[in-house]
């Protein structure tokens, strides 16, 4: 079968298939093992069929960057550096962001399991990708998900003249029974770094109240982001406070860099680690209610707000993760619309690892 | 000694322990036990110490009414329903929230000391005033306390017509070395509903962007909340999204009643329960880090954040919680400023169950 990306007005159309073994050979090419190759894919080609393009595939141009530079290391192997009944630390060896995130959810889960909940925090990693895709690791095994990373500074707090905290994403996911799981993945700012440079990268504009510059007045030139602008923090000290939050059980508890401790991924010295932190948490549901039952009460909350009354000009009430489950039963029927930077950024990717992205993607 | 209140520009100034004497003195008439009305008085003054006056003493009035009335029962024991490793559920028995809620609070702390983690999740409970408070038990123990708690539909979802979830507040505490602990209480709505109430109670206007009609559309007539205006979510969908996160924690999962299900504490009729739930989480810091480890880690992090440069026109940079402490040393030091519509609220409390106010605050 030949290429499976055609232009279009949405962009390009790809398989599910072949974009997970692209990023799974250009991964193998820089020296991971297979099963981690696997794992790193699996997380880029789902966030993709989720829709979410700023956090897909376009990032793997950026990790392949550090794989070969030695700020990453391929072979890396996340262990337990210290645990007990509910709780570890995994020091994840400087590996693939995916591969010390995915590990810790696994023992996250199994500790839940046998606990009600566990929480694992993870430093000497590196930027995971969505965070969302961990904690749906834990709802797709019927547990309550819940993920927080941070990151080097580059979100505002009230009265700051520039960034304080990281973009810290927090992510939580939750079984329903006939209702897809209900999945949030945010960023604690107004938006996230990854919007504007997807602005940026596509020549669009970006509306007041995204960035402040360092003069603390708003901007909406993306090129000063991120070493002369901040972003905002969602509903001012409350996404600040959030964010703290964040840095507390994802940098602080886990022995990771905290805030101007850490690397940024994409703009620091790529030989060097960034030194990340994040935090895993797993809820056992069926520790605490007969089966079933926390399922069925989620789809009654589901129910309950579908059938709500609609806002004038609006077309239903959405519960979060949904939009994302239908593009994911889109993408695996059709294959994914890619946007045009998401293209050019897995082109640089391919010619980095010397890959024909063509032969690839066929 | 009279009585302390005076009246003065910042309002009129009472002590702690007067205040306090005031409150477990108004439990104490309605049937509840000292210890219970202890742990009610010391909530309601703490708030007022922190400056939190919206949710302070000034809720007093509202429970001793669902108390009298037996919607709340001043003999309720709140006890453990369910539980295992690191997990528990209890039924708070209709008891005064913050019974229920301390109660679940020391349970996780004394779960989390052996497991390093442990999540409680509350049942037939109800308003429980600032969850800060509960947050705080774990932080003053040296452990990181984390608080949910849901509410009856206030608050108004992306393209919803009207309130969908609860103005769920969620907080945290983290203890610090030479700083005081980092302490967050806020509402997932752009602002909590008792701030409109507040306004209206003291004939303040409000800004655009607090409420919206059932026309969808923003209003600033405190009059319309909540029966014909709803809180707007804090950020929008991330505002709303953290606001089933909690539902599905502090109400799913505890069995408590969830979204419509839950009562109005203070609308609904007094001499029903409401059906609140709430979650408790306690994280051990020691099980995973040399004493006092972490406690320079987040000591670090607050000077960072103090030395960054800031922004025109402002003075510092808070981190959370750092004001309510500095109003609590001022409040045990030179006595609490209470705001007109506080004052009032006591003063309807004392004739409720007939008490001299000017005599019990002396």
């Amino acid at each position: 079968m030949p290429i499976q990306i055609k232009a279009g007005p949405a962009g390009q159309l790809i398989g599910y298939p072949a974009l997970h073994r692209f990023c799974m050979a250009a991964l193998r090419r820089v020296g991971l093992s297979a099963r981690d190759a696997r794992m790193g894919a699996d997380v880029l080609a789902t966030t993709e069929a989720w829709g979410v393009h700023t956090h897909g595939s376009k990032l793997l141009r950026g990790y392949l960057r550090r794989l070969i530079a030695g700020g990453l290391d391929p072979r890396g192997r996340p262990r337990m550096a210290a645990e007990g009944g509910a709780w570890g630390l995994v020091d994840a060896d400087n590996s693939l962001g995916m591969i010390g995130s995915a590990f810790a959810m696994d023992v996250a889960i199994r500790k839940a399991r046998a606990q009600g909940i566990a929480y694992i925090g993870v430093r000497n990693s590196c930027h995971f990708g969505a965070a969302g895709y961990y904690a749906w690791m834990a709802a797709r095994q019927g547990l309550i998900g819940l993920v927080m990373a941070n990151d080097m500074p580059s979100v505002a707090a009230p009265g700051s003249r520039g960034a304080i905290t990281g973009s810290n994403p927090i992510a939580y996911a939750v079984p329903a029974g006939r209702q897809p799981a209900v999945m949030l993945d945010i960023s604690i700012a107004t938006v996230a770094g990854g919007k504007v440079f997807a602005a940026r990268d596509r020549g669009e504009p970006i509306p007041e109240g995204w960035l402040i510059g360092l003069d603390s007045r708003p901007t909406t030139d993306t090129s000063l982001f991120p070493a002369q602008a901040a972003l905002t923090p969602a509903a001012g000290h409350k996404g600040y406070g959030i964010a703290l939050l964040i840095e507390f059980l994802a940098g602080v508890l886990p022995g990771a860099a905290v805030a101007s401790g850490v690397g940024s991924w994409l703009g620091s010295e790529p030989a060097l680690p960034t030194g990340h932190g994040g935090a895993f948490v797993a809820i056992d549901i069926v520790s605490m209610m007969p089966e079933g039952a926390f399922e069925r009460r989620v789809d009654a909350l589901i129910d309950e707000i579908h059938a709500a009354p609609v806002a004038p000009g609006a077309e239903r009430i959405l519960v979060p993760g949904e939009l994302e489950w239908e593009r994911h039963r889109q993408a695996m029927a059709d294959g994914i619309a890619l946007p045009p930077d998401v293209v050019a950024s897995l082109r640089e990717a391919a010619s980095m690892v010397d890959l024909d992205i063509e032969t690839q993607l066929a």
